[in-house]
């Protein structure tokens, strides 16, 4: 068996998605035994035409008893199997998948050199291969150079360009949680934004709230299937791996953690979160189970990235309120920041269920945000009746069209506790479907403030 | 309201008891509002006799309404009710209470001298009172003194004997968290070791493998109530805070956290672990509700100090076993390590509560490690029957009169599933009860290895 170093690449379709396929294609060859796979980072292309989207690029060991030749033959069959089509030198590609070390051997053929000749001077093979291989000896091509380890050629390179420091995507808990303490170790505060994914402009404002609390900012991405129960959403929930990437690139973000359904929840793994007594009514009513299963892995995500400081949306008002209250009952150290809602121009919150609402739909799903203001404004005018302003709510509900309702609620915004006058602050939450897509939404209202500095928090159209 | 600094001592009896019954007596005056409560630290006392215990000291910020003289008596009044005798300058006392600073007024009468004249150059005040007050100003006494805040003077001290840096107590769980942290910043890795107190040798053995892995151990001391049923025995566990600290402070521990029951469980506090499958059988079924509780405290002390590594006892079997599911399944960042039960020269497993055991008792009880002794024998003897080992097993039991058996069970090591036959590694438990105290133990055995190899992780006699 030998030792075999393996670069990947992709910056054409789903990027990370095209890398994971590769890598699972591997992991599929009888002939070949995966050993590690190390993150993939974002950098900007080498040469090629202007405009190409940035790579991301990785690394893999495997051991094979595969002549050198062989190998190759079957990592150009992964390319052509997966979409690679040979273009321009340095043109965009869908994979590339690279064999860099084969052992120690020196290989020179017409078709194969190994060691690859630029493996000494691209950060974006060296970095990621010495996450997993470091101390792996790369032979020397010619007189003038030495046999090193891939820890001693990284340490060698100059410091990296910003264009070579793109985001970077770890799938693997054991290394998100190396890298955040590296991270920390050297004095960084580290802020996470845990995301299914999906992302829009709420999730974006998070991650500008959690750079603006701390120096490294950790979004992750993740479809939890042990929140949702088995008649949801799980199976057609929005995946846009690839764009949410290039968003959270954009937006600052400087590492993604995507880890599978296998990393988080390895088989026998059976101990949960019982969440606290806030999670029982409105979603624990209509999700039973729903926030165990969210307070279960936003601890676990805690643990793996335990940053100085979290940020939720107010969106999630509920599942933020629970998130706080578990935080503080079993005294985990990081800081949960609740942000403002993000709206679209017409009222609507955003949210990544939107995208399955027909344009009929669309305009009928303004009635939340419309109920919503109603209920601002009737306080703002002094009503204090609950009955009357959820009446008035329902209503305006049932004009749009909208029968089929989980709850509209005046709750207490610390217990959630349903009051029946409205007194001081209070939230009105909404749960509903338009359609088959359930929504939800909410407002925090005072009628203790007066209306000129109450519009600062409310809900705008 | 004039802002007061209180310094507390105790090197007589229940040491750190007297400190808390101080400190609650101060919070029970209506005429004082208490503001803060430091950590206290051990410390070798300065003059006077020799030979007498350390000292533990604190410090309290309050604010009153009160004169200082009147402030004065009802610190000498306190001192009174707790028992305070006053003898030879420098001599023991069971309680301390000294008006360090009030307000930032200069005070000089034949009773009372404010600030105290030595407050500037005695480490063992203001090293408490920094934590809590190190902006506080101590006004000038001389000509050739400057008005400072707490915090210069205690950098200015020099560096602290060894005398001086004897066990933390720290009730606080915020101040937990927060010295933890510093610790960690200046480099060193951290070991913690909960315990419920009433320490014996199995206690300090865990404190020894802790200090060899980690440069700072901290004990917990804490009777967590929610891993007790109701007819359990919580109220009558032993309580022994005084020895423990001393024995602590001997086996090189540096920190023990001693947190109250409100401290913990604050009002309102309902997140709970749901532990792992494999806390469902054996004392799963025996105490009902008991592993949840024994989960929920470790992780809340694992989120408190968040170590680097935690020991606990091999006694405990199937708690360790929770404990390490748990720290996998929810991803927590600590290491777990099991150490071997420490027993008795004539093989009784150390436990806090044989100490609840009669003579006639003591000897009864000597039944369990003879049957896990007489289990690994036949094992080594060839016999695979579960039936016949454990059937062996309860016969030894009733041979010394012990009826009331919770289980004899062998079981697999990691998943605790009882086994027919005993194959590989196997672990065999008994919980019985021994007069009125419930008593476990526990013996893991292989047949796969030979008895000369196996001998060394035996049950000694």
């Amino acid at each position: 068996m030998v030792t075999c170093l393996i670069g990947l690449g992709s910056n054409q379709g789903d990027r990370v998605g095209n890398l994971l396929a590769a890598i699972a294609a591997l992991g599929e060859d009888p002939a070949i035994s995966l050993q590690a796979v190390s993150s993939f980072v974002e950098s900007a292309p080498v040469g090629g035409p202007a405009g190409q989207p940035n790579f991301f690029n990785g690394a893999a060991i495997l051991a094979t008893s595969l002549p050198a030749q062989a190998l190759l033959t079957r990592l150009l069959d992964i390319e052509l199997r997966l979409g690679r089509v040979r273009g321009e030198r340095f043109g965009p590609r869908t994979i590339d998948l690279d064999l860099l070390l084969y052992g120690e051997q020196v290989i020179e053929s017409p078709t194969l050199q190994v060691p690859h000749p630029r493996l000494r001077v691209r950060r974006f093979v060296l970095a990621p291969a010495a996450e997993i291989a470091g101390e792996m000896l790369v032979p020397a091509l010619t007189d003038a150079e030495q046999r090193v380890s891939i820890e001693t050629l990284c340490a060698r390179l100059p410091d990296p360009a910003p264009s070579e420091l793109g985001l970077r995507v770890i799938m693997s808990a054991a290394a998100m949680q190396r890298h955040v303490r590296e991270i920390q170790l050297s004095g960084r505060r580290v802020g996470v934004v845990p995301t299914m994914g999906a992302l829009h402009s709420g999730h974006l404002s998070l991650v500008q709230e959690a750079r603006r609390r701390s120096d490294y900012v950790v979004a992750t991405i993740f479809v939890n299937p042990t929140q949702f129960a088995p008649h949801e959403d799980f199976t057609k929930y929005p995946r846009t791996l690839d764009a949410d990437l290039s968003a959270l690139s954009a937006a600052g973000c400087q590492a993604a953690f995507v880890p599978s359904a296998e990393e988080m929840y390895p088989r026998g793994a059976t101990t949960t979160v019982d969440p606290p007594e806030v999670a029982l009514p409105l979603e624990g009513v209509c999700r039973p189970g729903h926030f165990r299963g969210v307070a279960t892995i936003v601890l676990k995500l805690f643990h793996l990235i335990p940053a100085e400081v979290a940020c939720f949306g107010q969106k999630d008002f509920q599942q933020a309120l629970v998130i706080r209250r578990m935080v503080a009952d079993l005294n985990v150290p990081i800081e949960v920041v609740v942000c403002p809602t993000v709206r679209e121009a017409d009222g609507l919150a955003l949210s990544s269920r939107n995208r399955y609402l027909s344009a009929a739909e669309r305009e009928r799903a303004l009635a939340l945000s419309r109920a919503l203001r109603q209920a601002e404004q009737s306080i703002q005018a002094g009503e204090t009746e609950s009955n009357r302003i959820v009446s008035a709510m329902r209503e305006t509900l049932a004009a749009a069209g909208i029968t089929s309702i989980d709850y509209v609620a005046l709750a207490d915004p610390e217990t959630l506790a349903e009051c029946s006058h409205v007194e001081g602050k209070t939230v009105a939450l909404i749960a509903c479907r338009v359609g088959s897509t359930r929504l939800i939404d909410n407002c925090l209202l005072d009628p203790t403030i007066d209306a000129g500095s109450a519009k600062r928090g409310a809900v705008r159209a």
